[in-house]
């Protein structure tokens, strides 16, 4: 008996995966485990925000299985390629932060080759890694407390808003004297306007 | 009789919305006319990516709407502080921006004073503006074709990884000997490893 994602059965949360990231991928089912095994540790009540350390896969666990997500500013991504996250009282800064033990992967090999790309991916066995990650449930993963320091989280609505005078939308003022697309800094070149 | 946004009649979406971003907040009404006008006139087939040029909101209407996520990298936010966003083909980088046009606003005072935070938020009036965002449809909102850059869109798969000789968890290599957490780099201090 596999153990349960939040209010998740594991099949029932691969084909929540499956819908909301087009595919069962193994960071999201791994990812549910790690939002579980947080909210074992949290206290029942609180309002909590999420810092995710990576932007693969994991955020959209966070975003499936808790309130938070990127849009209304709850889940914020500080990429550090680890993956990790965070969920913490937003009053407070306590939190729990659970991440892949790399020193509990021996047990589960194709985990192991997946995670550390120990194999090209083409030889890696998708059923066996995927059957292994639900075997394996939050065994592979450690937690910590932690307290983060909220004067260093950017409040939601801080930054200052300007019409910019080459294109007259509503921009960044930060940025400087235009909007970073009149600047030529996005990736990206008008090719019509209509 | 308000435009439809995809699937969805207005207060289909409404609750959606409510559903997924815990409340119905007006970016992500407004996003899910930015999202369905990028629709109008993209081709009927195609693999797309998008790129939002905002944090606040635009993501979650993306995420709601697309098979776009954070997560599967298909959604990329290049913030800068632009209500817009870009759907383009991945193949090709051909793509519609759809952007809200401050000169078209006039006709609606209500989303005016939101966007251009020209009330204090307590002076607004959150029903009348969610009538005018429904009533306004996409008639607030401007496109372009565009040619996204594709050699400037960072692949999904490039980082490499290392095991952080302290915390022995995997990290992205390119921070340096150290990852970021134990450079004393994230905002979070451990208060207790188990």
């Amino acid at each position: 008996m596999s153990e349960k994602i939040r209010s998740f059965s594991f099949d029932e949360y691969v084909a929540a995966v499956q819908k909301f990231h087009s595919y069962a991928a193994p960071g999201v089912l791994i990812g549910g485990f790690i939002v579980e095994l947080a909210y074992r540790h949290l206290p029942k009540e609180g309002m909590f925000d999420i810092i995710c350390e990576t932007d693969k896969c994991l955020p959209d666990a966070a975003t499936l299985l808790t309130p938070c997500t990127i849009g209304n500013g709850w889940l914020k991504i500080m990429n550090n390629g680890k993956f990790a996250l965070i969920i913490y009282d937003k009053v407070t800064g306590d939190g729990i932060r659970v991440f892949v033990d790399t020193q509990k992967l021996d047990k589960w090999p194709e985990i192991k080759n997946w995670f550390l790309n120990l194999k090209p991916k083409k030889e890696q066995d998708s059923v066996l890694l995927q059957n292994q990650i639900r075997d394996a449930g939050t065994s592979i993963l450690s937690f910590q407390t932690v307290k983060v320091d909220l004067t260093k989280i950017k409040p939601k609505h801080t930054d200052g808003y300007g019409i910019c005078p080459n294109c007259k939308e509503s921009y960044n003022i930060k940025d400087g004297g235009l909007c970073l697309a009149c600047q030529g800094k996005m990736p990206y070149q008008v090719t019509n306007d209509r």
